[in-house]
């Protein structure tokens, strides 16, 4: 029988290929330009980014395959006292040029660790999917939502609910006191239980990671027939500085792969092209900025199935 | 006698005034907005922004007085054991538009700390102004630890070796393995001792804060009439990143201000206006650009007097 490790490296190599065909037939314009890269200590990746699409303004999919001794600072982040490990997952970041169209963000990992004598002691799968819209549209959310809250609900009744809510813990700017998006699901150390096997698990996080396109695409398509000024695009950058405040204060995906020495321009690919930084910016009143800030500062209900 | 903290307190709230009219004088076109703010837990400060200048893009001058009980992780940053404090200091960062024109840090503060009694137990100065330039110019990098030499060597001919190194040692992006600038000084804990009393410490902090004016409008006034064209202020916009990946991920300051409950648009007001980050940019061979990533990853050797 293949491991779960073969099995995922496998699975998320072909997602690669499956997400960057697919955003390169929606942008129609620029192709994904490709980087392999090793990581001192073992393993590496490949990144691919497209920039300055008719679509997309940067979108970065990129795939790690790592392993090694892990760092004493990686140890104390995981709370785990093994120091071999093996990591592996597929991240992406899309950001479009149309303000309208919100940013998403997608990672789907599997972790291994290992005692001195390189047995398996600690296996877990992660990941999830949250969307930060510029603009707020209802039936946005509710479609990202409810894709999510459909593939849950296959496996188990409580996962929606609780990766839900772990997604708007997760993504939080407490400095700004205000989520970074509309949330999704934010999923961590699925460890096999007497409830659930690694097969169930890996069936959930690959269940997901194929549904992400869908979750996403019909969104772009909708919204980018908009059309928008300068002071949309000036509102799209200024907002675009809270998703880096989060990556660089916050991320704990971001921290461990600076600790873990990942390649930094494929970990820093997630930052946006063009951002900008005004100084106590205030939205007007009864404003569609303002109303952005209002959902980001207060619990949104949606009516999902 | 007066203590420390209120000398200081005026000494920075003149300061600010000498700073920001000298500012507005150079830019001759936009003028400081101010705005006062209350910390929750004590103290508070002024904040001045200056943005869409015709010299400066975007400046920030503040002053902050606080004081209260010192949150946990406060403490083990400062590494003391003591509840409560009395923090002071003048903070600006000076984004010009020219890309040719450096950024420019600098920062002069004072702390004490308090038993339960409210005895004070410690106190010290700290401060420096650190140059961050676009496009390398040694005569300009000369004239910046010049200036700040001079005033160290009137009070100790120790001080300008240790504190440029300390400066080099901090303004260090770990993570790009380049230092973010062409260093300065950087001073912290000076505590009263045998050697040198509280009083020579403030006579030499308030030097340096006065020698600040000198050390930097010389250089914005012989760069800034070079002309420039879109791909120098796309290499300008670039590097800024850097400068935010160093204040969000790096900077002590920064995260002291966000752990202490600061005002968080004041402690930002440090970020820069419009920034990008372009994926995997490299400077073409033998340009200006390239001259300047060999300065940040090389020592730089200047001859001083």
């Amino acid at each position: 029988m293949q491991s779960y490790k073969d099995l995922f490296v496998g699975y998320i190599t072909n997602l690669q290929d499956k997400i960057t065909e697919n955003l390169e037939i929606l942008d129609s314009k620029e192709k994904f330009i490709e980087e392999t890269w090793d990581r001192v200590g073992g393993g590496g990746g490949r990144t691919r980014v497209l920039s300055n699409g008719r679509v997309l303004e940067k979108a970065g999919v990129n795939i790690s395959i790592v392993h090694g001794k892990l760092p004493d600072s990686a140890m104390n982040q995981l709370k785990v006292k093994e120091a071999n490990f093996f990591a592996c997952g597929i991240s992406l970041v899309i950001h479009p040029k149309n303000p309208f169209v919100p940013t998403v963000h997608a990672n789907f990992r599997y972790f291994e660790l290992y005692n001195d004598k390189q047995e398996l002691v600690d296996q877990w799968f992660g990941g999830g999917s949250d969307l930060t819209p510029y603009y707020y549209f209802k039936a946005d959310a509710t479609h990202f939502h409810q894709e999510n809250k459909n593939v849950c609900d296959q496996f188990d009744l409580k996962f929606y609910p609780k990766f839900k809510k772990a997604c708007d813990d997760y993504f939080y700017n407490h400095h700004r006191k205000e989520s970074r998006g509309i949330g999704g699901l934010f999923i961590d150390y699925l460890r096999p239980s007497e409830k659930h096997s690694m097969e169930f698990y890996f069936n959930f996080i690959t269940s997901l990671a194929d549904n992400f396109l869908p979750s996403y695409l019909p969104i772009v398509e909708k919204r980018n027939k908009i059309e928008y000024e300068n002071n949309h695009k000036n509102w799209q950058e200024l907002r675009r500085g809270r998703y880096v405040e989060f990556n660089l204060i916050h991320d704990k995906g971001t921290l461990f792969g600076l600790k873990t020495g990942g390649r930094i321009e494929s970990i820093l690919m997630s930052l946006p092209p063009k951002v900008q930084w005004t100084y106590n910016f205030i939205p007007k009143v009864n404003s569609k900025e303002e109303e952005l800030i209002f959902i980001l500062t207060n619990p949104i209900i949606l009516n999902l199935k």
